[in-house]
């Protein structure tokens, strides 16, 4: 008999997964094995797959399987325009929510020394690279508004601006149908001050 | 170029998962790519053996990697007491919670003829056969208080009484702690109903 059976072993498991405390493994564990086996066949399948072979795209740094991601690799998007965003998951809620056609860039993560997160963490030496190849007339800053975000904001935009790249910041504010008692004081701060003009323009 | 990159084949994976919707299946497989590559390979290897190996103990038909099992398996566990639950799960809530030291049996689910559940699918043949090995002296009915789960706990009720077998229910009623003014209508009716006998006893 093994020293653990393999039910606590899977549900234990199935707590790396975020949010997921041991109630819903439990629901989790017990939904695969008596309604989905075929469905959790083949989550084991995929995703032992996915954490051994995808690697970041080795021209934006984004997540993929392939050398160079499908947006990289995609020769009708806009080269003049560049994106600098935190995640993975940035480009995705851009690439949903935008019309945007240019490129992206990958940070993975924001400027911050006392966690050891440095340029080098950034990929900041094959962020000087892509602006050498590209040479874009445009870039923009799509991160956070933590004060790591702007920092990190702030170096990128020297970087561009070395190179007389135009650089343009992603709008904060107040969300679209956002009532103004509910907002964040910051928030409310931020988008007073940064009022813009509407007539005469 | 695959049909379908890795990424969204994972994110679609998770969605196998009880209470996990596009996004927070994205969130979780960003997570495991780029925070818990190692518990995520630790959650494939697992899963794929659980759904591969585990099955229903030949004794109770709780799930198991093995023939029979811990519970079953376990000598000091009293057979005079026979406990039949609905699920897995309930098995561990009442080991969990309880100080029950006898045996249990999982039936699998609840008498429900319209969906196609009758004795065979909940495993009565092999429930006769226990309570003549056992031949316990209590059956504790404890299916849901749902209409099938009233008619199964009837049911096995029968099956017991012709053996002679002294049959209880466990108790229904307002939870511990709860202010009957949020307790629903029919579980109020039935604690009411059920009142037991303080003094003079």
């Amino acid at each position: 008999m093994p020293e653990k059976p393999l039910l606590s072993e899977l549900i234990d498991s199935l707590r790396c997964l975020p949010g997921v405390g041991p109630k819903s493994a439990q629901r989790m564990a017990f939904h695969i094995l008596q309604r989905d086996r075929a469905g959790g066949a083949r989550l084991a399948a995929v995703l032992a797959e996915a954490v051994q072979s995808i690697g970041h795209c080795r021209l934006c740094r984004t997540l993929t399987e392939d050398e160079v991601c499908g947006l990289c690799s995609n020769a009708g998007r806009d080269d003049s325009v560049l994106c600098v965003v935190e995640n993975p998951s940035d480009v995705i809620a851009l690439e949903q929510a935008t019309g945007f056609r240019g490129r992206y860039f990958v940070l993975g993560g924001r400027l911050s020394p006392l966690d050891g997160i440095g340029p080098t963490e950034l990929g900041i030496g094959l962020l000087r690279q892509r602006l050498e190849e590209l040479s874009p007339r445009e870039l923009i800053l799509a991160t956070t508004t933590t004060v790591e975000g702007e920092a990190t904001a702030h170096y990128i935009g020297e970087l561009a601006q070395e190179r007389g790249i135009s650089i343009t910041r992603i709008a904060h504010g107040v969300p679209l149908g956002g009532e103004l008692e509910f907002v964040d004081g910051g928030t409310l701060a931020h988008a007073f001050a940064g009022r813009r003009r509407l007539a005469p323009d």
